[in-house]
């Protein structure tokens, strides 16, 4: 099947088409949209125009509710909560958004919750705005159960990421950490099931809790934590902020965030924001100092710089997909599309 | 040498008479103190008795200002900020507690920095300290450079641990989570530089970056991360927050945390404490169920369970430890034990 070339905003306003079509609220499917078009800006394929027909499908099956309305609370001064109501991440995330960084220019640190929430996307970019903002964000967010204790064999916690956004003295993020508490994705695992190919020994379980190269056992097994107990110590602190905290459904009780069964996944995040003009007039010069100090260093980069890298070239020449994958969001875009 | 018992009453004395008569003062000596005894306690022999005479001798040879009166700072409603002082690390947490904790019951989330601060021994223990107050605790402290970023050779960030501590519903704590961004402690490798025992592939690097089992050669090079370029982005998290939100010293400039040179390391900690209560309701039944998912499996144990293995009996039986390393601490204990 062909490519074809698409700008981003030709990107934004396909994705924005196809989610109101398939049933989603305007700011809804516009706030997906947005995250879309960051994913395919940086790269980020599998979040990107790729994932459309996914959300647009679980709008139409109500795995989400495309005309879900947000509730955000503030019942601390630093401490906002958001009811995303079975629908869209993202746009319960823009619903809060605002008094976040309030609470926590006001107070110096705050915390938003997020819960009956939904895969939010990149989590880097969450972070990455914060930072933008002018603060320090540090984003948590879980998944459906995917990988194990250490010496045991179910899964108990997801893939579960956490994101750091630290702000430039420009308006930008001087830093963005962004990394998932396993090995590899679990999209890789699954892509190797489809085409057959072995995956690495390290990078999975199967169900009896034993290294494995096939793609299809390790998906009836569990995925391998990065850095074995202390990857699972980073995802259990993601569990307890991202979903005990803020109320949502564990991991191991939620329905999966692919395929249309199971209802609602109605899992959370945690975000939280610090002004680091609270605590020190020198955060500006050390964050400078300690990025010197790895750029400097042949062969190194910042997290996230292969991000950047995609960014400056992306939005210049924008991106391809191929008419399959096009056609198959135009297909929810009535009646622009159809 | 023979070896000696004490009880947890002996180590605490023992420590205390051993600091003020090293020149601190009686109330960081106590401080200290009080952390040498958990440590001893929960059988973390490296941050026990072990570590007293280092403390002393910091304080005898001017590395820690043993008289330094630490300074408490609330510039917003949820920030706290120590100025140690160049003194130890445990009674400037100490000084900032109660505004810490004071905070975060006000405004749902609060955190304290401590900067031209120190070694702050096992951070778990802090983080389960806010877990006994009823709150989560967040806990990052850095230390002098030693884990590269990926690619790189030249060290960075130290083995910056994070912790995180969550209270159960009776006083205690559910789970602690303490671990260092490297696959072993340092101390492992200097141990084995000493006895001249190999180190395991994959747990250093040696100054060209190549992978070593020479423990020498490691410790002129650097301390792989757990999980490659993923354990270095949790070790720059905590550097994001423990030295630049603090405004201490980074890493890669601080004094070595061993030895007499260099003057005082200068580091910094940061501690976020979060009232669940001013986020959820359902938050303790989370922690719960999570727990017992993890419990359930055969094999499996939460993390801190060696610890909490260790506590139940060194606090019935107490501990020994070697003549040669009490009287080393004795000497420290005028006019006690001269």
């Amino acid at each position: 099947m062909a490519d074809e070339h698409l700008t981003l905003d030709d990107v934004e306003k396909l994705a924005t088409d196809a989610l109101t079509g398939a049933g989603a609220r305007p700011e809804a499917a516009a706030s997906v949209a947005r995250s879309t078009v960051k994913a395919e800006r940086d790269g980020i394929r599998s979040h990107g125009l790729l994932y459309v027909p996914i959300y647009a499908e679980h709008v139409v099956c109500g795995k989400v509710d495309g005309r879900a309305e947000p509730v955000v609370s503030r019942q601390r001064a630093g401490a906002v909560t958001v009811d995303a109501r079975s629908g869209f991440a993202h746009p319960a995330i823009d619903a809060g958004w605002q008094a976040l960084l309030d609470a926590a220019r006001e107070n110096g640190i705050a915390a938003m919750t997020v819960f009956n929430s939904y895969n939010c996307g990149v989590l880097g970019h969450h972070a990455e705005r914060i930072a933008e903002d002018g603060l320090i964000g540090l984003c948590f967010t879980h998944a459906p159960a995917s990988i194990a204790p250490a010496g045991g064999k179910t899964p108990v916690i997801g893939t579960n990421p956490f994101a750091v956004g630290v702000p430039d003295t420009e308006g930008g993020a001087a830093i963005v950490i962004d990394q998932s508490a396993s090995v590899v994705a679990k999209s890789e695992i699954m892509l190797r099931a489809r085409t057959g190919e072995a995956i690495e020994a390290g990078w999975a379980l199967d169900a009896g809790g034993n290294v494995t190269t096939d793609p299809a056992e390790a998906l009836k097994g569990s995925m391998a934590p990065a850095g074995g107990y202390k990857g699972f110590g980073v995802g259990l602190m993601v569990e307890l902020l991202a979903a005990c905290l803020s109320g949502a459904v564990l991991s191991k009780d939620a329905s999966p965030f692919s395929g249309t069964k199971g209802g609602p996944p109605n899992t959370g995040q945690c975000f939280i924001a610090i002004e680091p003009a609270g605590f020190s007039p020198a955060f500006s010069e050390r964050v400078g100092a300690l990025s010197a100090a790895i750029t400097a260093q042949e062969g190194t980069r910042l997290p996230g710089g292969r991000r950047q890298a995609n960014r400056a070239r992306i939005v210049e020449e924008g991106v391809t997909a191929d008419t399959e994958l096009l056609n198959r969001i135009r297909g929810f875009c009535r009646p622009n599309y159809n």
